[in-house]
């Protein structure tokens, strides 16, 4: 084997990187390929388009794939691992498919878990990034983005997690709604104040000011009575709806006890959860842009001495 | 006078009556024909289009006009009415405009007040169909809507409201999110038994089952995972956002004495809501739909004894 290439591929963006034995990252691709915008489409075709050089030159190198890909609008559907999952029940529940050139590839499974009341909640793609942060000590992940996920982890596991419909939340309002127009235009610069205004209205615990579906009223009402420039609203909402991601995460216990929070993620994002952390005095840790890549591998390595077993 | 034309012209729809000096409705029209809708045209023909032929036959009816018509996006910008507003407030905060052809056009104001925490909140329409319930004891009233308000009503003043985007976020989750789609279809069955469901799932007050960023990852959730079918998802999210806004309207103190619940509003969303506040053991009143037309009227009658007085 010359390497492996490693795929996080979600719903709006595919990312690749050719991965040398000894783990170094030799090579990268990214693209706005999501599975959301190729649905329909020849999967294989795709990734051939993205990284057909590697696949040419390395044609005994397996391709690990992460993420919505192998989800129900994926390219194949792999189940759920259940709670509590560590590197080798996920890739127990890895898929492999040949494809017609004969190289393997493995799609890595999601995880779900029941919660409190009975719900169940789910995740793809996270669960190899938390792989990928070799957390032996008890721990509280946060990984920021359309679904953000706060996941308890201990001894190598994801034990219990919980998701927020923030990022998409964010999107919607900034692109279709009362305040549309407000999302920040491509590379207008971050309005810090704003953001603070918005985490301490979205974080508040006084009931009395309301809940979310009262408090995002709140940001037309700021902007009717220019209490918040039009400039700011993006990045006010923007601090709202991620200062209620952590109220609803305190209420439901999350930052109960003395556990470390670490951060992972878009480093954008990671830097505003960060924010977010510390206005109420939480000293969050950043994981590197790597860990995804290094939990792919973590879960190849068992997905290969399971699959050498066999033979 | 022959009579009086109310409008009650909103964000996405224009309801026109034609009442007798009496308060008889003589005749209606409705058209989709929203503010939303009608930017950057000319109001004044969009009137003519869809009423011409009765100011045609009534020269000197004056048109009363209430709703976001009188925004800042819409045909004159009428200042808000600070609470505690009654009917000569708003009747002394309307605007008149005199048309082309002589016949006097009023726009009635909206209402603003200063809630908990110093937060500005704004009604447009809704103060109209109050002044028509002609409240004089204390009352909580409930209007559903893109943007429901709960108002508290004494002397036949608005004291206080607080607004929630309840409607606007689930039509924002229906038509755009990871529910897409589930709205349900024109003339598809109410599911009474995924609506309660909802209702239960977003109006519950234990913290560990989330907030309403969790609670509707858990819709995406029981998609995933069948717990509810796809053609009951929209009823579902509809009770779970309903549920979450009762949830906050508790919590804010809404609910606190014995005040009568009046719900007004158009009938499928106030059965909603009624049923809502009957799962919470609330027995609301339900108004009929012209307080709107009755509202206007009040507050005309007042308008006209003080320009009367100014003659």
């Amino acid at each position: 084997m010359t390497g492996r290439i490693v795929l996080d591929w979600g719903t709006s963006a595919f990312r690749a990187a050719f991965v040398a034995e000894d783990g170094r990252v030799l090579d990268r691709r990214a693209a706005a390929l999501g599975i959301r915008f190729s649905q329909g489409t020849d999967f294989e075709a795709a990734m051939r388009r993205e990284i057909g050089p590697w696949l040419d030159a390395h044609p005994d190198a397996p391709v690990y794939a992460a993420g919505m890909i192998g989800s129900r609008n994926g390219w194949i559907e792999v189940p759920y691992v259940a709670c509590p999952a560590d590197a080798p029940a996920l890739a127990k529940g890895a898929r492999r498919l040949k494809l017609g050139d004969g190289r393997e590839m493995v799609f890595l499974p999601g995880v779900t878990c029941r919660r409190a009341g009975g719900v169940a909640d789910v995740m793809r793609g996270e669960e190899t990034q938390i792989a990928g942060l070799a957390l032996e000590t008890p721990a509280t992940v946060i990984l920021p983005g359309t679904h953000s996920k706060w996941v308890q982890v201990a001894d190598g596991r994801i034990i219990e997690f919980q998701s927020f419909v923030t990022g998409e939340l964010y999107d919607l309002l900034a692109t279709h709604s009362f305040v549309a127009g407000a999302r920040g235009r491509d590379g207008a610069r971050f309005d810090r104040q704003a953001f603070d205004r918005g985490l301490a209205a979205g974080g508040s615990d006084d009931a009395a000011t309301g809940g979310l579906l009262s408090r995002l009223f709140g940001v037309r009402a700021r902007m009717l009575t220019r209490e918040v420039v039009p400039e700011a609203i993006g990045d006010f909402l923007s601090g709202l709806l991620i200062g209620a991601e952590f109220r609803e995460a305190r209420a439901a216990g999350w930052l109960d006890g003395a556990r470390p929070v670490t951060l992972a993620g878009s480093a954008t994002l990671v830097e505003r959860y960060r924010q977010a952390a510390s206005a109420i005095g939480i000293d969050a840790a950043v994981a590197d842009g790597d860990a995804g890549i290094r939990g792919a591998l973590a879960i190849a390595r068992h997905h290969e001495e399971v699959a050498d077993g066999l033979c």
